[in-house]
């Protein structure tokens, strides 16, 4: 029989990301409307080990659905990476009445939620990363408005780009998957895209397209560079030498970690705040909550660590197709 | 054996919506690069009957896939309503060589489609509208950027109701679809949302709903109400005499239908336009692109106009319980 | 000589504007730093008179500059404009130890802080108003949030009014003023601009000039009406009858009052709240700050209630040469 | 008696800036319509050399007062800096019929305009970059929109630096002058602000101040360094090792020149490139536009390029008190 939950807490864990704080507000208002209390953990694991925890209420969640952050902290945490550190976490759970944790985070704070709930405590993952690297889910909380905030600024750059027919590398978040790059080469047309799954680091090719492309009259060349290939200052100094095209490299940076969330962010996020509130509401553990084909589901924590995903390949030869 | 298509036109019917744009540019660079000839058709079907048709290339829809608006323009065309109508539409793409056509708008410009693909034009739909009142598929071409649009405006209309402690009822639109306003309850934390598909007009109880909120020490109290229920202006009256409490409407109207595209509104209305010239390259005709569970798909227009949505029960549900 | 201020009070009066958090923080931390004490009162002279009375410090306005709205709320307060009202504020200040009264508001709010300091609590306004119809400053705190978000909201408007060959008629805020109206007719390159100082009320005019733009080949034509002339639906109701080109109204109401303060409000909010502080600290009364002719000054509040301004000629003859 | 002007030249130099699109077409409209003819040379002087002049009407600016960038392109050009290549432009103005020619651009391009006047061409400049470094105007075309795009970013990089408890070094543009990074530091809230004209280059001083301010509590600290600082990378890995705090850099770079133009940017870009156009169209030449003491004026070139300005003294203290 499923152990009854009385009260739980909520962290959030690792890079932050917008829509965060509507994840947080739901899990808080829901979990309340099914007649459980809640704690909010600051700082991530690390809060939990040093007892960081306040009791939440519907008003302490008020006003935030609409800011970037995250309203509980957020922090990486080696010592919860040793056994001694998860037991040592168990305990502060039970010392605190905490019977069940929801975990807003990417694959590395869903490890932790895994050992934890081994220990015993009930536990669910919410996918939150801008990155979107995370297998089991089709969304992660942030990506959205990563894309957007990325997307925007690329146009900005593209303007003066184009007033100076200048070659511009601008780099984007996403050190292992390429998401935020090939969403931000297709939506700001793109003359190339580096992305980490797919680039051959044949620097001659690239050499060659702005080339062509300055002879087929373009008055721009956007290189859009994942951050897991970097160096894109180096590779400007490159390109212009090579080309003797004028190249200008920009690396966007924590911005894109930031802002007000999305309107798809803001539903995504209250919509599995609620759903993880739920599934702790009927004693389930070790779970991750995740949007597929169409759907909010949840996974086995272990099951979902062990999936993997890519980049659709559809989708990249059309976008290498529409910078013509 | 499937026709062979040297030549596709494309033109965009309805409402306007930010994306057609990008759907525009795909189609036309994704079927050069299938070795087809495009036409673009200006005004829907009505430039169609008018022959207010263009020779498009590569370099013809440079610089607009961060554009609002449609660069085809569009309007409704009554004439093609009728049998008539239709054949002399056949007639004129024949006369110009259009084998194929790609028809970006809702259902009433599918039903169009549907009709010169029975007098032999193969003719293709990519759904293009705000309302995201397309039952075949989970996404339509400017819900993205509408949501977005109508959530930053609600924001703000939110700060001044904040601050003079007023009741606000903002209407969004959404004729028959409750789609805007209910992902704009969410984001927006509204204390109500009044969609075509839910509301039981009773506004006795959205009165007291108004009243316990203040009594909560609520600040504000937001109320979404889609263009559906309509009369914004006249409940804002009802309500402020029967609370005491000072009530403004706010109309969004149009330019909810304009600006700058969301990524994702750019990046997926790319993937639809290049996978519609893909379909028309490979001979077919009476079919609807969409993205459903996940995947872009192709559905026959005779079935994607016979399916059916709604209203999610448990985002509602979720909805009304977060705005505690 | 001089009284010695050791408290003093800040409140928002009036509708409220962008910015005004900016202004209430640069008052709070700059007092402080003077060596004075300060306290929020909420809700205007209504809470003034209801004793709404809070302490702050510095960390009371931390995370608020780029806040819309006001944190101390405002309300509009018949009470004040009585003689008994006065003195029952005036005897509030002094039962709170107040000496001295920052007011944040429009020139009614100055009329009530020109009151209280006859009354002997030293008073010095800020002009905080999206309208910018405060006769002795060139800038009023919000204006310059105002019209960009009025004008982002028209860009889109007209995206889709351009996509329907449509005429649009936009109503922005601005009773008695029509400097909203006259910059965002400018900005958006609006091809008919109605403000308060300048409409004729020649309607035949106004609808011979979209008439001849149609012929010149115009794809749009916007008309923007400030709210002082107001009648947008009817009128378009009344052009669309008489040109035979689709007419809609869009009337953008309180989202222009909402939404964080542009870099100008939130510098120039800063420098007036400074300069309002030290203005007290120097036992100065019965003055309003403002910006005039390149720098900061301040005025008698009588000189400054009883000063004029109004629409440049220059600027609104140009205008309407732009728009060829 | 002043020369008669048939026809006129307009161009963009140096770095492009928003709100330049708005200018050439008040330039266009407002000389049409005092009767004058009107051509465009692309790419600044260094297209002038090369004879890349393009007839302009009305409808050459049609639907660009919106755009950021310049539609005309810009270039800089060394071979403009010589007597010959001067005198070669004059004689190309001459062959063309070219009797007056606006300048857009900044102190280098007037330099230009200066000696095209000395060889017989009347030139006016118009104030036309992000950076505000002209000294005999109070506005520069560009500067207001750059100043939002870079504030609106930090405020981004704020989120996720109070989120993770961070100090963020943020590089803003300003190689000579430290206008964007001044206003961007008061309206951003930063804890320091480091200006070409005020910084002191006393790291100790920068690394105490961090100190104290986490003792304090403060979440964040943010730093604005504006380019002419520069090396926010390296000062970052300084005050991570001296403060055990984790510290990030941003470098905004090339996103602060793009983007569609404030409402500012568009109206007094627009007025200016009015003012210039009826100098021009009343035989005026050698001079500059200037917006000073709150109004639109106009200056000798050579009486321009030898003035100076600076940090407003109030402002920047102020700065550092509201930081508190």
């Amino acid at each position: 029989m499923a152990k009854e939950i009385k009260t739980i807490g909520v962290l959030t864990s690792g890079g932050d990301a917008p829509g965060m704080n509507a994840a947080i507000r739901a899990i808080v208002r829901k979990s309340l409307s099914n007649g459980i209390k809640v704690k909010g953990i600051k700082k991530g694991f690390n809060g939990l080990l040093n007892e960081e925890i306040v009791d939440m209420d519907a008003r302490s969640v008020s006003d935030t659905i609409q800011r970037g952050g995250t309203v509980l902290y957020t922090a990486r945490c080696t010592e919860f990476r040793t056994l001694e550190g998860q037991q040592k976490g168990a305990e502060i759970c039970r010392k605190h009445g905490i019977d069940g944790l929801v975990v807003i985070g990417g694959d590395g704070s869903f490890a932790g939620a895994q050992k934890l709930s081994a220990l015993g405590i009930n536990t669910i993952g919410v996918p939150g990363t801008i990155d979107l690297d995370i297998a089991c889910t089709d969304y992660t909380i942030g990506f959205d408005t990563a894309v957007n905030t990325a997307m925007e600024a690329i146009d900005k750059v593209r303007d003066t780009s184009t007033s100076h027919e200048r070659c511009s590398i601008i780099e984007v978040m996403g050190r292992n998957a390429g998401y935020i790059a090939l969403w931000c080469g297709i939506a700001n047309g793109a003359e190339d895209i580096l992305l980490p799954e797919k680039y051959n680091h044949d620097e001659q090719q690239l050499i060659n397209n702005i080339i062509n492309n300055r002879k087929k009259g373009k008055k721009h060349h956007i290189v859009i560079n994942a951050e897991g290939i970097g160096h894109s200052e180096a590779m400007a100094r490159r390109i212009e030498a090579a080309t003797g095209i004028e190249t200008r490299a920009t690396i966007l940076g924590h911005m894109q970690r930031g802002g007000s969330p999305t309107c798809r962010d803001r539903v995504y996020a209250s919509i599995m705040g609620a759903y993880a509130a739920d599934l702790l509401a009927q004693g389930k553990s070790n779970r991750v909550v995740g949007y597929k084909n169409g759907a909010y589901v949840d996974f086995d924590i272990d099951e979902a660590l062990a999936m993997q995903k890519g980049i659709n390949d559809y989708e990249f030869t059309v976008s290498r197709l529409l910078a013509m």
